[in-house]
């Protein structure tokens, strides 16, 4: 055994730790370790470095550290939209908490869902003799899991494998569902409308049923009458305005924020006010968007963040998990103004 | 010189390079190598692979390979708020387009702004050798340098350091100051307002220099009276509607596509429509809203991918740059319906 595998917790030792043990600021290590000419650092904290440095077992070239010891630092992350959402920076930043906090370094790579690009990022990481692989959505969906994967330990974040065979972390979509039709019933609405997305995915499925277990919970037979379809846009929100109008809600769950934007408009333009007149949930509490509509929009929050963290902690061993159901997230209500 | 020297380029040999030569895909490539049992690959295709292998110099394990040759393959990317804007995340896809294309990958660490993870984010990356740093803000400011960073290559990507010394990449917030008002001139209006923020910056600066320049070459005298300050938000728009309807002018330039968003709700809570009775332009083409708006807003992006590629580019010397002026990425108009 090496004064390295003594360190707590048997992570590898980093700048960090040795800053830890000296009593020191990380940049005051990397300029001793670096031997940086012209930084003015006490003798005494120099001393105290170089004592951690010896304590710890660092060395400072984190690649012949790596090699010696066979197992790699880094965690890979194969996301599809980084570029085009906020929701795949949530699961990064998750991830990239969970796996520091452990002593990993998280190699992140953009696909933006094309094949070819998808598995030389998986061909890098493996190159990279990454610990294992979480392969990422950013909407929730079953994947058919690249082949590449199996040559490591992977775990789907935001995903799911048709047949299982891997863990993976997902948001609970039924929950979601019951609780924003649960804050609509607690403001006293009855008679409740849901614009569900045409796009066949668990997201549409789950929060169905999540609607229609708060109204049965609440003792309201449910009216498949009052379930409108949309696309899960503005535009598609917008186009439902005259249907939700004329069913005689008082109150409307929609499928996300950008269709709840859309029917913000439609509402106005016919003159009628929020939540007055008609009561708004939402779901994602999508940045941008929801704290900044007209009222501030009331909704339910997808988990992204703890999605990324659950991820790393199942790959390493410090959550539980199992390769037949995937593991749930909760999606928390997030009350502002619109009901 | 070894084989791996003779690359084209002068690159690292990776699994892509191997299936490019052997015309097999990178899944093929990585199970031949790995020699995955049970994966069907003909005994042709095996052989290619094989052939490629052995005429490229190939050695799978990336990080043994570093080591031999005394170079990184790594680029380190540091961004502060990867997880609340898309923004972020453009930068990081153009980077990593950029960097895949020369051989290299990226490591990503997200900040938050916070000191102490982006001291630990840089000495990761240290600690990894990395041919260079992107250091990088989700909008374009002025920032003291991390002491940290002198000691390897650095390039600063949507931001400038006090007083220069290092290459930098940032939008050409004039010029697109200047493009958004030309879109409003073409359009035939002569009286234009400008709802710019309250937040210095060289947004606020350079888009206001940009709209006084457009507004000279169409002969139009600058009144002051027409520039109205606000928050950058939806919130700053919609309280600056009195205002500008109270100006008398037929077109606004809002500061970004927020404020325009915080304008629509306000011109319509009047009764005014966009465009016949005020001409709206917008300046960020923000995913989620700028597209999705009723009317579509017409605006102009920020090039953020295009500032992440170029910043690899600089980085690898492939693109010139300077130590005292920032290179400046031009912001392109996108006309939609709202002029």
């Amino acid at each position: 055994m090496t004064s390295v595998e003594h360190n707590k917790g048997g992570h590898v030792v980093t700048m960090r730790d040795v800053a830890k043990v000296a009593g020191v600021s990380v940049a005051t290590v990397s300029h001793v370790i670096n031997d940086k000419p012209g930084a003015r650092i006490g003798e005494d904290a120099r001393a105290r470095v170089h004592e951690a440095v010896a304590e710890l077992g660092y060395r400072p070239n984190a690649l012949a550290k790596t090699l010696s010891q066979g197992t790699s630092r880094f965690i890979g992350l194969v996301a599809d939209a980084i570029a085009t959402t906020p929701f795949a920076g949530q699961i990064i930043h998750g991830a990239q908490d969970e796996a520091w906090k452990n002593g990993y370094v998280l190699l992140v790579a953009n696909t933006d869902g094309n094949k070819a690009a998808e598995d030389e990022a998986i061909a890098m990481m493996l190159e990279h003799q990454v610990h294992g692989i979480l392969y990422s959505s950013w909407y929730h969906r079953e994947i058919t899991v690249p082949a590449m994967l199996h040559q490591t330990d992977t775990v789907l974040v935001d995903c799911f494998a048709a047949g299982g065979g891997l863990p993976a972390v997902v948001p609970d979509e039924e929950q979601g569902g019951r609780t924003a039709t649960e804050e609509l019933l607690a403001a006293g609405h009855r008679r409740i409308a849901f614009i569900n997305t045409t796009t066949p995915s668990p997201a549409q499925s789950g929060r169905l049923a999540g609607y229609r277990a708060a109204l049965e919970a609440a003792g309201i037979d449910y009216d498949e009458s009052l379930v409108f379809p949309a696309s899960p846009e503005q535009e598609g929100g917008y186009a439902a305005t005259s249907s939700i109008i004329g069913s005689g809600v008082t109150g409307v769950f929609c499928h996300n924020d950008r269709v709840a934007m859309g029917l913000y408009d439609g509402l106005r333009e016919r003159g009628l006010r929020i939540p007055e007149d008609m009561a708004v949930m939402g779901f994602d509490n999508q940045d941008v968007i929801a704290a900044h509509l007209r009222p501030p929009l009331s909704t339910v929050a997808l988990p992204h963040y703890e999605l990324g963290a659950a991820g790393v902690r199942i790959l390493l061993g410090l959550d539980p998990s199992s390769d037949t159901l995937p593991t749930r997230i909760a999606c928390p209500a997030i009350p502002r103004h619109s009901i």
